[in-house]
């Protein structure tokens, strides 16, 4: 099969938005093996609309609209379309009836206009809306489908996994693609080609690799029956596990915030953490899981040397003999979140985020790391360099921190306890 | 001015990335009053990238193409465009030379296939590229023009304000479309809308509500001269702040951290944050302002009861008496970390995050909001609902509290002291 993607909207072509529905149905049309060989936009002016579904039915026999199936005078999709293909337009009163109830449960008066919503080209097939109240729209074209969906994210998702999806699955004969993607901390993009160099050659599954802030996304996909791919996957899941170990730290979704509170839920650990430079990053991420009110007893962010002494216990000599900048200062940090949280685990993060108070000595983004369970200590030191600016190193501190906590979980969990 | 734009990359139409670069241009196009009604994407593929610009050529006098420019077999833009037009690939000295110092520079060996990049079509205009090596072409072809820039963002970038901006500005008499956003916060989208109602139907400037994560973006958007449109957008923001006052909280690029920090620095005065619900977010946008250490004395992330009477001498009995989600709980922390932190003003914040932990009477989504200069204090309660979701309630309640410390220090400012 052979897709083509038209995305209307006027503001797409002032760039007040960008267009991310075209990147999500590209990734259904992928998973699919559905030749997608052409994307076009255009405003929302019927006789470009027009012109565009005219090329697009030349080339393509699944045209995949967005856009343009609201109340106002610009959305103008579903009529041009109907238009072009000579249908008149016609009321589903399924249509109007969902429309009506949409407002009446939210108490909001329906203005006349969102009724035009309910006029569908003759013989089309109306897709449901449950998010909103335009309904979707999908028409047989001789030997061509088109399928026009809502501008709204939200919307046009919904009706991609109640209509597409099940669409698609019929007419590809159950051969899919699929990726999965694995994720790897602790070690640069250029590292962790070289130590997987072979595997990027492999076809089933192939293996690419992306550099993210502070991690690298290894991607591997393969196509065919849904279960030869998962199998392939596996294989290949099993293959860079080999090379990368510990460093693969999650699978798809799951973030290093997630990773490592589960592996504080499941250790039964509790966790202070006492921060400089990521300003509360650090906790921030944390507690973006929830339950991890669970394990997370204290943060706390301590810019000053001040507060660094009165929080956390920093010895002022020490901060007067190493700087609020240093190894020792770090440890302390830990040992005195672990302290004043009263926590199993104490981490403790300083350094210089910048763009300023860097010295030729101690520069812009170098970090020390520290972590204690009251008995061992960690101490890492760290140097991003100025380039990535404030924000990056903020995040890459946050990304080293959360790494050392996880392999100190992971390490500790083999230990039979 | 007609233009048309074509993204080149298989990537693009297997969803991998989203075009970011299309939204860049047509903003620029857009600025200079450029028409712009079609933008195509086609993969890495010679004859369907001459369809596209065959089509392209039809219907407009300025096509930008942005991608395969790389150094490898999947970049076929330029030798594709020139066997279109007949036109022969000539070796340019001074691209070939640039890519040789590049790798140089950076001591790194210049693989054979970059060299590559230094063939262009016989006659075009060479863009040169001062953040990697693959040079820019402009190709006049009759009364048209066609613009082809890397797809690397920020190549693409720089190439814009090098040779587009400079071209556009000589071709389109000066004329200019600019925008400027008002910033809005403590207001939602419909009671912005409902004090501004006749301002949207203004056309010198056009006045356009966009609603974000808590806050409202306004966009004003005149044509005309520089001059006219600057006095157009001050005329614009002087009669919409007139109607929204304080709830203004920026223009352009600025953001609420950014303000709150700047009104803290200007009036000499320090900042300590006692967080509960929000686990960090707040001293985490705090810190992401440059020179925030000069304001921001203490943030301590404090989830558990123990750690808010530990580190912020919150009483139990007040814990026990009204919960740790209340106003005098609120207002405890506020005082709490500005005792702790020695600070001017304690900022103190508790809420429910959820997705569990909510009650009946204290539901997901209720958050107290408290702020203490040691003379007064200002307690807040908002109810933002489960419905958002975790990470939204950390932001919009980051927002609030940013927010009631921003309407304090403006209100502070005003008074002579």
């Amino acid at each position: 099969m052979r897709a083509e993607l038209i995305s209307v909207g006027t503001e797409l072509l002032l760039g007040q938005i960008t267009d991310t529905n075209a990147a999500f149905l590209a990734r259904v049309l992928a998973e699919h093996g559905v030749d997608l060989y052409f994307k076009q936009t255009v405003g929302d002016n019927p006789a470009r609309i027009q012109q565009a579904v005219r090329l697009a039915l030349e080339r393509a026999d699944l045209v995949v609209m967005t856009g343009g199936l609201g109340p106002t005078e610009d959305d103008l999709t579903v009529a041009a379309v109907a238009d072009l293909l000579g249908l008149p337009l016609v009321e589903r009163p399924e249509a109007r009836e969902h429309i009506r109830t949409f407002f009446e449960t939210r108490r909001r008066p329906a203005p006349a206009s969102v009724y035009k919503q309910a006029l569908l080209p003759q013989g089309a097939r109306l897709i449901p809306n449950r998010r909103g109240t335009a309904p979707g729209v999908a028409i047989t074209h001789g030997q061509a489908t088109i399928v026009i969906l809502p501008g709204v994210p939200a919307e046009m998702e919904a009706m991609v996994e109640d209509f597409l999806l099940p669409w698609l699955r019929e007419r590809t004969g159950g051969q899919v693609i699929r990726s999965r993607i694995l994720r790897v901390t602790g070690l640069g993009e250029s590292a962790v080609e070289e130590r997987i160099k072979d595997l990027l050659a492999m076809t089933t599954p192939t293996v690419a690799p992306y550099a993210k802030l502070g991690e690298v996304h290894l991607r591997l996909t393969a196509k065919g029956t849904p279960e030869a791919v998962a199998a392939a996957l596996d294989e290949g899941e099993r293959l860079v596990r080999a090379r990368l170990g510990d460093l693969v730290y999650g699978v798809d979704e799951e973030t290093l915030e997630g990773v490592v509170g589960e592996l504080l839920r499941r250790r039964g650990l509790t966790l202070a953490v006492g921060e400089s430079c990521t300003g509360g990053l650090i906790t921030d991420r944390l507690t973006d899981i929830p339950g991890s009110s669970a394990y997370l007893r204290l943060g706390v962010v301590a810019y000053s040397n001040d507060a660094k002494t009165a929080l956390l216990g920093v010895p002022p000599e020490l901060l007067a003999r190493h700087g609020g900048v240093s190894p020792q200062v770090a440890a302390a940090m830990a040992a005195g979140a672990r302290r004043a949280g009263g926590a199993d685990l104490g981490l403790g993060v300083t350094g210089i985020a910048g763009p300023s108070g860097g010295t030729a000595e101690k520069p812009v983004g170098l970090v020390y790391l520290a972590l204690t369970d009251g008995v061992e200590e960690r101490v890492e030191e760290v140097r991003f360099g100025a380039a990535p600016g404030r924000r990056a190193i903020k995040v890459l501190t946050s990304q080293a921190a959360l790494n050392l906590l996880r392999l100190h979980l992971l390490r500790a969990s083999r230990v039979p306890g």
